[in-house]
């Protein structure tokens, strides 16, 4: 039950789902200055920005900017969201070379975010995803408020399901499902992924992004992993949240997902003690405290440094 | 893998393991008063406090006289914490029914605790628990720091099964594995109850005392329901810590815990958003906000009454 296999990987979303909802806009330095220190702790994808219209998320503005300043390093990859045609043009024209494009499994969310239906939303994406792939780009697809909806409540998994369905047979790389509101629990969370890994082909990746909303993140992390999911977003500090939940709590932390994963002795790569910088940075630009657990707290005796005792 | 046979017991300690560390004393009627909330809010077992000498723990100094003022309420369980035979003693006066007994699984922690080592302690509760059977009084014993040690580091699984067994030996209803640093893991928290489940007669029920303090106790609390884990300690608030370890947040809280097993379709018998008058009143007393989740979020929309919405 908790003999996983394999190593884990994270996206970090700081610079995006964490930086996107903040009233601070962050500069280009001090994007590329979290860059090296996430870089530094040993995460392998971030995800840095979005190709959305500076005029609707001003914080994301500088994103063509950041991505011409990337220098490539070896096992890390660096991603960005993308909505429509005019973002993806905008990613081609910067290198990008793996890039997330979605869309929203509820009616009203969706409404809301971008004018359309479901199923408008998801004629508008397809050309786009093809685009990309057939310019060679790694193309993760995402199905946004995947695992419930704050105006609508459950999401019909079988929805979820023909919208994964859909992805994979466009050719995509990965499919994230995503608890956009933080509304899933465990079981929610290994069921429908479960069901995904199922109707969905092997070479398939299929990845989760979870909020902490309600308390459950990491335990819906955990069921993720016994679900066979081996791909996770998270943001450092736990900063993020969704506009539309009050007193929405933000993403889970990376360091709190690298640290439950290296106390079940699975591999990903991060050194999360390191991560604590990159917090106390964002809580300094930020002026609060963020809601990320392990970069406030004590390790356990056994992941001490001596001079820490 | 989440398809949960059964009922889950929820044992509220935000009566002793919470306020047991606070400089604030909470007179009888507050206590009686905090008593009645959650008693209406469907709490079934509820741990009001501690037959210890009040001169260490004035906190718990009314136990007695808390315990001769109730009235037997069908359904729910009022139980306490004893330590020693003295403590027996006095549980026996006022008629208690129902008492947790426990040592501690790391010689550091009983040492600074009680002054003994792990082997003394043992040695001095075993005609302790003894005598209470022998009274007709039903034993919980529990197992402090059974998975993890502030002061040792990991817990020799070898050695809490040692102690469990020798619990079972002696009749007692219930075992109780306590992570009271807050150090464990889903995976060491479902290893050790499939281990104590294996090794320990059927009709020994097990139970899981779990505090949050970095981050993991909805996911070791669900690791537990997966090992077969039914009765659970909680606390209103997620209020409590451990003196040893610093920054620690507390219990699990009750109003979390059952909402998690609400959302995953597991009775309680607690309407956890009653949940929320305790907490504001503990947080108006203790002029602190509580770190427990539920009281300070929204409900999923699913569990809004239409006038919330």
């Amino acid at each position: 039950m908790f003999a996983f296999d394999g190593t884990v990987l994270i996206e970090d979303e700081f610079l995006r789902d964490g930086l996107q909802n903040e009233k601070r806009l962050f500069s280009l330095e001090e994007k590329l200055g979290f860059l090296a220190q996430l870089e530094a702790a040993g995460v392998k994808r971030i995800q840095i920005g979005s190709f959305v219209h500076p005029k609707w998320v001003p914080q994301m503005a500088n994103t063509d900017e950041l991505f011409t300043c990337l220098k490539p390093r070896e096992g890390v990859t660096y991603t960005a969201l993308v909505l429509n045609g005019a973002g993806l043009e905008r990613a081609l024209a910067v290198g990008a070379k793996h890039l997330s494009i979605s869309v929203s499994a509820s009616e009203t969310h969706s409404q809301k975010n971008t004018n359309r239906s479901v199923d408008g939303g998801r004629a508008k994406i397809k050309p786009v995803i093809e685009k990309a792939l057939s310019e060679g780009i790694l193309v993760r697809a995402g199905i946004q408020s995947a695992l419930g909806c704050g105006f609508e409540g459950h999401i019909d998994p079988d929805r979820v399901s023909d919208i994964a369905r859909d992805f994979a047979a466009m050719g995509v790389q990965e499919i994230n499902i995503a608890d956009s509101a933080g509304l899933s629990n465990p079981r929610a969370v290994y069921e429908l992924c479960r069901r995904l890994r199922d109707e969905t082909p092997a070479n398939v990746a299929l990845s989760l992004h979870l909020h902490d909303t309600r308390g459950l993140g990491i335990a819906n992390f955990v069921a993720g992993l016994q679900a066979g999911v081996r791909i996770f977003d998270a943001a450092v500090g736990g900063l993020g949240g969704c506009p539309f939940i009050p007193k929405a709590t933000g993403n889970v932390a990376t360091e709190d997902v690298a640290f439950v994963c290296e106390e079940m002795g699975i591999e990903t790569g991060i050194n999360w003690q390191m991560l604590r910088e990159p917090v106390e940075r964002a809580e300094a630009l930020l002026k609060r405290k963020l809601p990320g657990r392990m970069s406030h707290m004590p390790p356990p005796p056994w992941a001490q440094h001596s001079e820490d005792k």
